[in-house]
């Protein structure tokens, strides 16, 4: 216990101070042991996870190099681990990817977190869709950025609601530095913006003098070749701060992702990871570096995708049978997620103790709406039940709507 | 090849804008693949790495519990290893250091640039050392403090000159946060913060209400039970945050440290954590654990406490017989490092490339001297090197001293 009265709210930083718990991971508190359906986890599957030859790659890279696997090591990540990222994106049409413009973090997550702080002064305007990923909005939010919502529909983030809305904050005066996206599959609509878009959004970015914020995690979970645009880096990388991650594709406990940008901003991101931690997990870096090289990540991505388009289209069976009258969904074709809107005045965070008591768990939407819309949406993931239990929560959901459907009507 | 002129530094914040490369850094590429005695990593020697047990360990983990080991996990670390820590902490005196008090961090650097984020807003003061850890300079600098630099002598800190300081900044209106040290066998130093002066520095944190950043990375290698002071959080541990590490006694590719604070500054840096990296490598975490659990830690100490003592002895002799007329220097009683003090007008700067022509390295002292001084000071590590390269580095760095103080006096 300490016992002493000091008031260390008033030691805080404005960052300190304005930092709120955040309600994804209350939720996941409340879940706790209870034997429930979850399609709230935003996870990949643990099944999915190369156990064994993850096992081997570790205790060898320990073995035989162990003595620079467990050292330090270089802030930017291993040279050969750079270029094999750097060889990766060239192939995904990112012609420009040198290794002087990839920098090894610590998971997606750091790479927002060090992009925000190096451009967001507090008050500073970032353009995020609506709804965005929490982990981006958290990052934004702790370099004090002002988050401006940009609707989106089925084709991604809407265009002309973006062009109006900078237009008005270039009138008023503000700062607009970054437009942050996440163009494919998105966390949590699971929608992908759409082609003709991608150029229209370059184009914007050029007329606005802005830099965009490419968070492309689930590239590699496109379920088909068609499903898979260029990315926005591919199009123009001198306007793109590209964001991946080995965390679906292998494993997220090895924290390994990568932030791809033009060279000048890429050393400016080293070293702001040199006062963040120094450098990733060495280790973990190595291990992902071997998978790289083997051609285990490459192998494994037709089994993957197969993997998480099968729950996909439960889940998608599932909604068709079970949603209730006048909600929609989203028709994700790649990623874990689907966002559903409920119809009426449903309000998905007051029914959420209804579902989790008829044992199943989603997450609310609205924490993702920076604008404080979206409280008749909610998340589903498919990423961490089998199909037969996809199918039976979305059941379980069904049933807790209709109910609540009926409670309205009354 | 980007081909167009975009101003990317006009896009920057005012943190992107005023960080620089890191002196030590620079050097570190100078050094390249040279045939060179280096007494300038400041990094644990690779020899002390358990590679062996290790490599066991990471296979296991993964093999047994990969489906967590390798998923993403609580951002504050899994619950084990923060009662482990917790544990430990207990047994250095920090009789409160419960759960709630501990987060795991991706290496103390995490914990300071957390923690400095957490405390000051541009313009905050922070107190530090003089010289300090150019990590922990890098980290209060990206938070934009004002940072004003402390005396030390063999005693470490001195308190008069602290408190002097402190009532200038009072009078001149100014915000100060905190006091930064690293008590024991200082980065760059090597030396250790005098017992009664521990007390004086609580006192002065009460007095003033700030709160002590307390980084203490090498407190387990502490040549003798009678060289291990109390740390400051164990004499009031309201004012302190802790900063440990497993990279000295384990290995820092691994990158696992921890936080230990009151639990409302412990939640908030938690929070911050989230924004910066969701948590940390989820298998290094697992791995550290193991070897907690199962005492290969503790059981490595007093070989591993020899190892380096043997080096210090190796190097203060090769110091008593080489270094030049008039010189001064620390005598650690554990950690990594001597500060050598040269006579006269001589710059370790300015004779660091006849240093490595001669075939020995080391890190100009000035760097860490937040207020500029420090020219004619450089830090010599004992961690790399065998006893007798060591001697022979030392041998080499006494002739180029003498070279130049033969110049000086010309």
């Amino acid at each position: 216990m300490r016992d002493t009265a000091i008031a260390y709210d008033e030691m805080l930083s404005v960052m300190g101070r304005q930092m709120q718990p955040n309600d994804i991971r209350k939720l996941t508190a409340l879940l706790g042991h209870r034997d429930i359906i979850s399609l709230a986890a935003g996870a990949p599957s643990s099944e999915t996870f190369p156990l064994e030859e993850l096992a081997e790659i570790a205790a060898r890279v320990i073995r035989t190099h162990g003595q620079f696997a467990l050292q330090y090591g270089p802030t930017r990540g291993p040279q050969p681990l750079i270029e094999g990222i750097a060889e990766m994106l060239r192939g995904r049409g990112i012609a420009t990817a040198t290794p002087s413009e990839v920098v090894v973090t610590s998971g997606s997550q750091q790479g927002l977190d060090l992009v925000s702080r190096l451009l967001i002064d507090p008050g500073d305007v970032a353009m995020i869709e609506l709804p965005s990923y929490i982990g981006g909005i958290i990052a934004l939010h702790n370099a004090q950025a002002e988050m401006v919502g940009v609707q989106q529909d089925d084709g991604g983030l809407i265009i002309d609601d973006l062009r109006q809305k900078l237009a008005g904050l270039l009138k008023a005066g503000r700062r607009v530095k970054c437009i942050y996206t996440i163009p494919n599959f998105q966390n949590p609509s699971g929608v992908t913006l759409a082609v003709e878009r991608r150029e229209q959004l370059i184009q914007i970015a050029d007329e606005f003098d802005l830099l965009i914020i490419e968070d492309d995690p689930y590239f590699d979970l496109a379920f088909t070749e068609a499903a898979r645009p260029q990315p926005l880096a591919a199009l123009r990388p001198e306007r793109v701060i590209y964001l991946g991650s080995f965390s679906k594709v292998l494993a997220p406990g090895l924290r390994a992702a990568y932030v791809c940008a033009p060279a000048e901003i890429a050393a400016k991101v080293e070293m702001a990871k040199e006062g963040a931690d120094l450098s990733s997990s060495v280790l973990d870096q190595a291990i992902v570096l071997e998978a790289l090289r083997s051609g285990l990540i490459e192998k494994r991505l037709p089994e993957l995708r197969q993997f998480y388009e099968v729950r996909c289209r439960a889940m998608l069976n599932a909604l068709a049978e079970f949603a209730h009258a006048g909600a929609r969904w989203t028709r994700p074709t790649g990623g874990f997620f689907i966002l559903l809107e409920l119809a009426g005045k449903i309000d998905a965070t007051e029914i959420l103790m209804q579902a989790l008591d008829s044992g199943v768990a989603y997450v609310p939407g609205q924490p993702f709406f920076i604008d404080g819309s979206g409280a008749n949406t909610l998340r589903l993931a498919y990423s961490k039940e089998t199909p037969e239990k996809i199918g039976e929560g979305v059941a379980r959901l069904g049933r807790v709507l209709q109910g609540a459907q009926r409670a309205e009507a009354v």
